[in-house]
This record gives structure tokens, C-alpha cells and sequence, in this order.
């Protein structure tokens, strides 16, 4: 079965099940899930954070992706690429020869190959933008898409972001991001909850 | 028949027989490709470049796309988004539920888009660079291996790029990258030939 034709409510007792089939993987947060094999990972729950290796600059940060989406490469195994567990997550691996044999997992895995391209051109525009201010709306307003969750005082995002998670999403420093947090704050347009995950009231 | 299927030297005549057939649309440098529908399309021969509005900044390049490959999105109609022949192109489009009929198509289609998720993220990975001589550096490496030809003096690049160009790529002003481009000219490290295509000599 897809992971796409699962019911968007996943129970306990369905999670354990596929477990035991070694159909899923679990990561813990903060966990490095080992890209040692091409194909395509998808997130059955939690958050991946996709990070490539720069020569001059150590790690930046390239992208999320959240429950149904993948990641990944079916062409090569990218070797400056790094996935890690912001949350606990379970993933499922699909190897390229057992894509080929499925058709309508090739086409499902389209879909969401074209989804995550759509996502990384999004990242594309948000950091070629000029002025770090630009920079970080966007990208608040690109998670706010992508993890948001309504509550009472405006949209939580589900995973807990740090400042410097954001800063090497937006090339800037902690400090820059720290203080445009400040102005956002204090004109009401952000704010942290009791988990310091942040809520997006614009 | 699908693109790829194709042998890599295509003469005049096949050419000729494909527009008659429709499956291919010309493009004349400088035309803008209309992405009414949503859909991917597969570039017979020349350059597409992508580019995405930002209501800030206007237009940033966000990639380009050489014969093969693929660009568009299965998932929706992306409206911030434009694609240009930066060369005369030849591109076939491929409708979704054309996909979907096709099995054989689907899978040439996934690789095709995988390959273009991870140019899309090497494009984040460069965007995010905090020196935009490393970005330009970064930017110049990955345009050699996408569309470097081998001349007697280096690399070639098959599309001309303007100053604007490669500005609008990497988040800065033409004036800087005319004071770059000058720096790696005194070092030997780039030249323009007669047609001021850029030639790459590292």
C-alpha cells in the first residue's frame, strides 16, 4: 500500500504494524538518516530538515519536508546531502529498481517529486532575495504553508525551528535572525508558545 | 517515442519531421514559453531559463534547464513562475494525464525530474552563500557541468549569459559581478570568446 492512500489520521496501532513489516524506519530528533543508498525517502510523520555540505560555508540549509512528501534522488547518490530528524520521524525508503517495477508507485512518486521541486524553487526565490527582512517573511510564510497549524492566537508551526535552523535557511547569522524576530515580536506579527514553537500571526 | 530515447546528434531533417508531427514547439531566443497549463516540459535542444516573481524584488533566476531535461510541475499551474529560451529551443510538453496513461513515460519523467530536484538544491546551496564570490564561483562550477563544452582555452558555455543574468542568479547587482568576472579575468581563471560566451578555465 501507498503511503498517499492512507488515511490522513494514522493510528498507534497502524504505526506499530508497519513497523514490524520493516516497511518504515524511525528516527529520533536530531537523528542523521543515513542517505547511503539512492532512491526516494518519504515522511510517513515528522519533519525532515535537508541540509548539503558547502566547501566554504559547512552546512546550509535546503529544504523540509513534511508527512507524504520525499526526498531524495533517483538519478545518483548525492553525496553533499544530509537528512536529520527535527522530530521524531518515520520514513520509508523505495530503492530505484523496485520505483521501476511499480507504475503506480512512479507515478504517485512524481507527484511528490514534482511537489518537492516546487518547494525548492520556492527556496531558490526566498534566498536570492536581497534584504534578510524579505528573506525570513518568506521563509515564515513558506513554513507557515507547509507545517502551519490554526490555533487561537494565529498558526503554529509543528516542528520547533532555532534561530540559527533559520539563519542557515536564510544565510544570515543567528544574531541578524534574532533580531528580526525582536521587530516581528513586537509589532505582533510572531510569537513563541509555552514549547517555543513559533506562531505565525500574519 | 520518448526524447531521450533519441540519439544525442539529431539532424535538421528529424527535426523538421517533429514539428511537422507537433510534438515539438520552437522558441525563439528571448520568447517567453507560456506555462498555461500545468504539465512538465522536456527540452529537445537550447537552454530554458526559470525564473520566479517576487513581489519585493521582481524577477530571480531560480535555474536552467539544457536538452533532456525537464522543467514544469505535475502538482499545479505555478503562476510566480516563467521559463524563457535563452537560445532557440525546441521543448515538448507533456500534459499530466498523459503521464499518467504512460507508464514507460512516468519513469523517464521521475528521473528526469529527480535530476532536476538536485540542480534545484545545488541552486539553494549556492543562493545561500554568504560571499557572492562564492556564489559566483559555485554558480560557474555548476553551470561547466551543465553546459560546458571543451575548447581549446577551458570550458564553454553553450548559452550566452549576460552580467544580468548571473546577477539575478546569485542575489547581487550587475555592477559586482562585471567587478568579479573582471577579477577572474586578471587571474586567468575566465575569458569570453569572439561571441561573448563565457569560456571557464578552472
Amino acid at each position: 500500500m501507498l503511503l498517499s492512500d492512507r488515511p490522513a489520521l494514522n493510528l498507534q496501532l497502524e504505526k506499530k504494524k508497519y513497523r514490524e513489516e520493516q516497511y518504515l524506519d524511525l528516527y529520533q530528533k536530531g537523528e542523521e538518516i543515513p542517505l547511503v543508498n539512492s532512491g526516494l525517502w518519504q515522511v510517513y510523520q515528522g519533519v525532515v530538515q535537508l541540509n548539503r555540505f558547502n566547501q566554504s560555508q559547512g552546512e546550509v540549509v535546503i529544504g523540509w519536508v513534511t508527512p507524504n512528501h520525499v526526498f531524495g534522488s533517483t538519478v545518483n547518490n548525492n553525496s553533499a546531502y544530509c537528512a536529520i530528524a527535527m522530530t521524531d520521524v518515520y520514513v520509508r525508503h523505495y530503492q530505484p529498481k523496485e520505483i521501476i517495477r511499480n507504475p503506480q508507485l512512479a507515478r504517485q512518486l512524481l507527484s511528490e517529486l514534482s511537489y518537492r521541486l516546487v518547494k525548492s524553487e520556492q527556496m531558490v526565490a526566498i534566498t536570492s532575495l536581497r534584504k534578510v527582512e524579505d528573506r525570513l517573511l518568506g521563509l515564515l510564510t513558506m513554513l507557515k504553508g507547509e507545517m502551519g497549524h490554526p490555533v487561537a492566537k494565529g498558526t503554529r508551526l509543528t516542528a520547533r525551528f532555532t534561530h540559527q535552523n533559520i539563519a542557515d535557511a536564510i544565510c544570515t547569522t543567528r544574531v541578524t535572525v534574532t533580531r528580526v524576530f525582536g521587530d516581528l515580536q513586537n509589532k505582533g506579527l510572531l510569537e513563541f508558545d509555552s514549547d517555543r514553537h513559533l506562531i505565525i500571526k500574519f
